[in-house]
């Protein structure tokens, strides 16, 4: 038996946005490997090991699904959104860098709605022209290069869309986030929180920056600020297609 | 009978990356608006009418699938990747600025695989971090606007994806982009050029920035460059989940 590990998007939460070869690989599949929220999305079946994990041990998950692989087993390893925005993707090639006995393994990566895209939809066209996506957690860099990033994205007036905004342990991130943008971009320009996108508990807020508190973002929230040149029409938000 | 409006992202080719709600809308449509190639990805069927239009129309388009679907029509505009990127769905919240009385309409955007993600996918994780997206075709703004993004992107140490890099009617902005990202990266950057990704015509290609040359793209290539930290592993191209 040849075994093989895909990286799989499960796109935001709806089965109706997960694609069809996404489908047809955890049909195949001996072994599904994922953070526990993201297993618990796949359905129990004679011949399929779930192998769910908890969250920041993403090396340790890697490399025990390129161990299954390599001795034969038909691994997925699951993400919500899209595995190569700050998902498992990276991890896993992370883990490879270490191991080239590994590198002839069948690896694929299959793309998946990605949270921002899912949320912009949602709320009309946000991210309609130039933006940038930006992962705000800070445990994987420090705050002085958000802050950086920030004030030269809203210089470039790329419209933004913000993963991982706020969590309990860091609560005070996107409080100086908050403050960054209203510094660059004043008070008018529109920033909307998206949360939990696709499922029951979808919540989606436009407000201006001066209206905007931490509190409207959690971990479930991606959050989109426009460029200088979004606005409402109707019930919409959009960014128009032409700069300026 | 209802009107609707649907615009609808078929992902970048595949069939396999139609997600089942694109799908399912498809399938209860009356009409189908859209660019010429992206209709012709449309079964034919009886009851359903194709409206084909050529490039550059997007307004006309736009207004004449908000008119069909003011009369009662089940109408859907496909765009190719998602409809939020550099696609249709601002087009049609453009048109909606003028007709206050169409604000009422049923109004859906459903999200597609994008062509920056597809790409990423098949040559492994190159928007692990922090990245942005920029379309470089200027028949939507100034060169000097583009110049600007590009150099705050580099500075802020973004991964970057361009949109419609070249093109005859324009065969010098994709040159002058490589000209601005040598100057402030370096020849040893690493760029991706993904070219018709998940059709037969496929070709994905990584180079230094250094060996990269304005014919390496087209209109159906999206590019990626790296960050900073951006690197090989095995036959696969990858972007850190850290900083630096």
């Amino acid at each position: 038996m040849t075994g093989s590990l895909v990286i799989a998007g499960l796109g935001p939460g709806a089965d109706a946005q997960v694609t069809p070869e996404v489908t047809a690989v955890i049909a195949a599949a001996t072994d599904i490997v994922g953070y526990i929220p993201y297993v618990a999305r796949i359905a129990p079946r004679d011949g399929l090991t779930l192998h769910p994990s908890d969250n920041r041990v993403e090396m340790d998950r890697a490399r025990a699904a390129l161990e299954m692989a390599a001795v034969g087993r038909r691994v997925v390893i699951v993400s919500s959104g899209d595995p190569g925005v700050f998902a498992m993707a990276s991890a896993v090639f992370e883990a490879l860098e270490d191991a080239p006995h590994w590198h002839g393994l069948d690896i694929r990566v299959l793309p998946g709605i990605t949270a921002m895209l899912a949320a912009a939809a949602r709320a009309g066209a946000p991210l309609g022209h130039d933006f940038c996506c930006i992962n705000l957690s800070d445990n994987l860099k420090p705050w002085s290069v958000i802050e950086t990033r920030l004030r030269h994205a809203t210089r470039a007036d790329f419209a933004m869309a913000f993963y991982n905004p706020r969590s309990a342990s860091r609560p005070d991130t996107f409080a100086k986030t908050l403050g960054v943008l209203r510094d660059e971009c004043g008070l008018d320009r529109l920033i909307t929180f998206a949360r939990a996108v696709s499922t029951p508990d979808e919540a989606i807020v436009t407000v201006p920056l001066g209206a905007a508190t931490p509190e409207m973002a959690d971990m479930r929230t991606v959050v989109i600020v426009g460029n200088s040149a979004t606005r409402r029409v109707g019930p919409w938000v959009y960014t128009p297609r032409r700069a300026g």
